[in-house]
């Protein structure tokens, strides 16, 4: 008899996180100071970062502990299950056996607050007392607030304008948990009023909203700032889901073919996939499939290269896969996977040839979404339906072949139905850009000297 | 340590419901046709309902086997977690130990798909084609959508009205797993088009909707009625709830001094409390507590009578306890608590001094909810906010005692956070009707010769 759900118990949850940084061949590059193109050091970034965050953005050792106290809180949802979507290989009449690991059964509804409990602890040993960020689709957000609620420390999220008045619910949880919301650009910051000054109506973007959490960060003695993807310390908390999902898989003496995770600013591909990296450089045959979609092709067009995080150029360079800091994606609803960068450490594994990458539209998506959920019953949010779509290609390429598919169940979709409306009333669309659209965006990046 | 999380494996789920009925001294009356006050058999019911779910309304046995594709479907999500709410055992400063059963991880997100899948399962095997059934809040309606998509099935919801326009997630999610929604009072039944035709804006009622679902599956050879609470079947495969939570507890060596849950219908309740009253009656010191909003005191301050289930009064009668069958409930966000009636098993406990009842306000209870959002992560039902505030009242009456409550959290809030920014905003109220209203209502009842 099958069995459909692998369950660690709380004493097997893993109590280090896995910092794949130090495997990938080559390495990384640092980040720079974008005043003087040099690399940039701690000393700067404790402006904004605790510097015991920091140094796991820095480090190079290998395995990193726990705290306890975040230990603590991540029982409340973790260990996370691992489920063996056999409706779902039926349906699609496969041999293949996908495997998907839970991420929504947190709080906040995905993988994010598995780094958001970590940085809202260091940050409260730090004796900061106030964390600004942004939010776009609104999970980062949900998660943050929830973490601060759990160390008692306040929380200010600048929440992209469009989202803030699309996505009421999320709203309604962030305050929920006790956390300030405003929507951005918003009068709070200068940069904020200059674009509201310009454009009263402007929709916001992510890129504004991180400069503007950025600023009220740096502006603040008693606050830093937080960020949900992109940097190395966030892969790093991420990886416990790559950790669980490997011992849930050696339970039931499986190893995976494939392991697949959606590609937005890289943290829940980068926190399954990663600690399965160690076992491909040693030799094992695992894939490791980043899935981005097609209307924001970071890591299938875009270029490597050192670019801002933000749209106002308050960032650190970053070298990474990047379509330039100010092109702008579809308003595609996985809000999630619209950022035009990636993870320092997931390009890095994309240019060693150790990731694949492949893209998906938005309708096959939601179609991909539809069936998972009338046959594994849980509602997937968009971005998740991502990871879906690509472990369905990978299940049907050759139906006859038993290889084992592992996805990360990112997040589910109970605050993003009103998107799945707009699919079944035939209101969503493809997006796909020009060349010369991409080719017009990365003539802007910054010239490294 | 404390384990946070008792999971049983999917072979330790229950293979069998169990039947409380035959543990109730005394006995049931049985449900009296109203056209002539007799007991009505199963040949008449069985125009709306299978013979094979006639037979477990009716049944003596003590336990009834869960079907193997019913199990199949239940292990989407079952064994469902026993929780220990340590987080807000202390926030409260309790020595009481709190545990609840979360049924929030059904992919309906509530305990309703526990009677949904083996009532579409039941039908599928009579070789009914298709099913009517009526919403309220929303969360009977979700679960039956996504139990007829897992066996195949058409259904048709008659969503009330005021839901259906405020409800919009709930809607969405119903039209993922592929059932067809109306609004109710609809055009689809005379009895609708009656309603509609004295007041086109009619808001609806559960009572209405009830009616036009009845009246759609009495009028078509194909297609079967569905009733989400009330009935003895729906409280025996809610029982599933209560053995689960019985082995759970049983695993760390504990028993329950009190057991919660909230009462609308009854059937979340009798699933938990159900599987406990044997060992009550064999002498063990179990409490029962049933929690009711202030706003609609059925138990509290209903009379205990031959009513009518619905408006239309197109049900047979049933013996409970009831405000009357014209009882309208004030405008509360716990939707699925806005019932006049109550399950007959239900009624009977009470009656028989087995249950304690309480009664608790509004407001109190989105702030239970709010807590227990800040604590456990999880942000509850406005209906599971009923029986997070009685584990309160329960764990601070007197502090210093170590006792172990049991609550039901019968589902999660993520699609009724619009009722929190009511809430928030101190736009909700709390109610109490005068003795008079309630007095009025009962003097409707059937006379019963």
């Amino acid at each position: 008899m099958t069995v459909k759900k692998i369950f660690l118990s709380e004493d097997e949850m893993p109590t280090q996180w896995y910092n794949v940084a130090p495997d990938i061949p080559n390495g990384l590059h640092p980040p720079l100071d974008p005043s003087t193109n040099q690399p940039m050091g701690p000393d700067k970034l404790s402006a904004i970062f605790p510097m015991n965050i920091l140094e796991q953005e820095m480090s190079s050792e290998s395995w990193i502990d726990i705290p306890q106290p975040v230990l603590d809180v991540y029982k409340i949802w973790r260990p996370s299950p691992l489920i063996r979507a056999d409706n779902l290989e039926r349906a699609i009449g496969t041999k293949a056996k996908i495997y998907f690991k839970n991420e929504g059964v947190s709080p906040a509804g995905s993988h994010k607050p598995n780094s958001a409990v970590a940085q809202a602890y260091y940050n409260k040993e730090a004796g900061i007392k106030r964390i600004a960020t942004e939010t776009g689709a609104g999970q980062w957000g949900s998660a943050l607030s929830f973490a601060t609620s759990k160390f008692g420390l306040q929380c200010k999220v600048y929440m992209v304008r469009i989202s803030f008045d699309q996505k009421p619910y999320r709203k309604s949880m962030m305050n929920t948990y006790g956390a300030e919301i405003v929507a951005s650009p918003s009068q709070e910051t200068e940069f904020g009023r200059q674009i509201l000054a310009q454009n009263p109506d402007s929709n916001g973007s992510l890129g504004i909203a991180i400069s503007e959490a950025v600023i009220d960060a740096a502006s603040r003695e008693d606050t830093n700032y937080a960020l949900g993807s992109v940097l190395n310390h966030v892969i790093l908390h991420q990886s416990i889901i790559g950790l669980e999902a490997k011992k849930q898989l050696e339970k039931i003496g499986a190893t995976p073919d494939v392991v697949i995770g959606c590609c937005g600013g890289g943290s829940n591909f980068g926190g399954i996939a990663g600690p399965f990296l160690r076992d491909k450089l040693d030799g094992k045959m695992i894939r490791l499939l980043g899935v981005e979609p097609a209307s924001c092709p970071t890591l299938t067009k875009g270029k490597l290269a050192y670019d801002f995080g933000d749209v106002a150029q308050t960032t650190p360079l970053l070298y990474m896969h990047t379509l330039g800091h100010d092109f702008m994606p579809a308003g595609i609803h996985a809000g999630g996977l619209r950022y035009h960068g990636m993870a320092p450490i997931v390009s890095a594994m994309v240019r060693e040839n150790l990731v694949e990458t492949i893209s998906v539209h938005q309708l096959e998506c939601f179609e991909a979404g539809r069936l998972f959920a009338k046959t594994e019953g849980i509602i997937p949010a968009p971005e998740t339906c991502h990871a879906i779509r690509a472990a369905i290609i990978e299940a049907t390429k050759d139906k006859e072949e038993p290889k084992t598919i592992l996805f990360n169940f990112s997040g589910h979709g109970m605050l993003d139905l009103a998107s799945y409306d707009k699919f079944y009333a035939g209101a969503l669309h493809d997006y796909e850009y020009p060349e010369s659209a991409i080719a017009d965006a990365l003539a802007n990046l910054p010239v490294i000297n």
